[in-house]
């Protein structure tokens, strides 16, 4: 267990990362209660309902809470955060029979959160993520998740072939210009990997030979769609038939 | 024509704003040429293509350019930003012919740029605001939208009365919780407007009598969907048959 003493500001090569706010601790305590080192709370939030809950959560899966705004205020110097959760990092192996997004070299924490946010609300719980990468822990990911994370299976690899490796009886389908099919007329099979490039440069030409390629048409008064915009379009055709 | 040396740091009562970089500041200045007061440069941008490109576009439009890191470096205090476009306040009204997004109320800066980037992209060129909401101007957005904010024409409301009097011929789409319609069934008729509330909160009840509500399902493992994503995925499905 780490001493509250020698916690620092968030660094990818920590071993332990924070959930910063009332909600996101609360969504932690609920999904991972056995990650928790500890949980910080501020004094101006203690008669507050969240802190409340907080508290029981606290008390039922038997962790350690304490009051200590100095801390708080050195993890979160924005201020208005009232509880913080503090837990160590975890891999969560994916699912074989189950669809998966597969991010090559994703840059953006704020994108790679709100992906995961809605992937699991359409149901895909799996989530491979290609080096070099964005950092799945990264509290901004977290947030921009609003807990998702802890609720999905996800790994990092060292290369698109190391996970394919893996998963050779999915199918997959690479989001890219120049595909061979259009969005509007795929039928996918499952389980599927729908595939995404890093935002700046997209998927390179080696994918035209992965699987089926799939283009999302849009006119040329823009570059391209913001990445977590692309894939939620892409999530929302190819499970749109169970919902 | 305001003096460089009033410029002060964006604040939303300000009647001008800027682009924060290079790719912003050419954007502003193929697509908006007549707003701009001035355009700021940085010596360490010098000898790049993009500074020289926008020299000639400013050379072109007849517009003042100038070096002045230290200006530069007030109003935009990350640093790595080598262009500043100064541009005045405008509005461009709707047309009502075409399609609409309606936002009532939106509250983040990020989302709304996104929102005009994947509205463009699919042939949206009308956006309406309903206040009180975030700040088109806000650099942020324009960051966000990459630019496509110029390329759109927008307009403020007091109310969402206020908009449908201007705009009753529309066909009105309240995207909503317990709404009458699955979009995956829609058969949407134009022009249409596209409605949406606030990031927390959502449409309230009175939108149930507005036209023809709208869900996007998705499963219980997350509250809501990403207002910017929300969006992306109704316009997409909206659009589809045009592409």
């Amino acid at each position: 267990m780490i001493k509250l003493k020698k916690i620092r500001k968030y660094k990818k090569d920590l071993p332990y990362s924070y959930t910063l706010g009332i909600f996101l601790t609360i969504e932690l305590l609920k999904l991972k209660p056995k990650r928790i080192q500890s949980v910080i709370l501020h004094t101006k939030g203690k008669n507050s309902q969240g802190i409340s809950k907080i508290i029981k959560l606290c008390d039922k899966e038997n962790i350690n809470y304490v009051y200590n705004d100095k801390l708080i205020n050195i993890l979160s110097p924005k201020g208005n955060c009232y509880a913080i959760g503090v837990f160590n990092k975890y891999e969560k192996e994916l699912t074989k029979d189950n669809n998966h997004i597969v991010l090559v070299n994703p840059s953006d924490s704020g994108n790679l959160g709100t992906i995961i946010r809605t992937a699991l609300g359409f149901g895909i719980k799996n989530l491979a993520i290609i080096k070099p990468a964005v950092d799945i822990f990264d509290p901004k990911t977290i947030r921009s998740s609003m807990g998702a994370l802890f609720n999905i299976g996800f790994n990092y690899y060292n290369s698109f072939n190391e996970y394919v490796n893996s998963y050779e009886e999915h199918y997959f389908y690479p989001f890219m210009l120049n595909a061979k099919e259009n969005i509007t007329s795929i039928k996918p099979k499952e389980p599927f990997s729908l595939i995404f490039g890093n935002e700046g440069c997209g998927l390179d030409d080696s994918f035209h030979n992965v699987g089926t390629s799939v283009i999302i048409p849009h006119n040329k008064d823009i570059d391209s769609l913001n990445l977590s915009i692309a894939v939620a379009i892409a999530i929302y055709e190819f499970t749109k038939s169970h919902i």
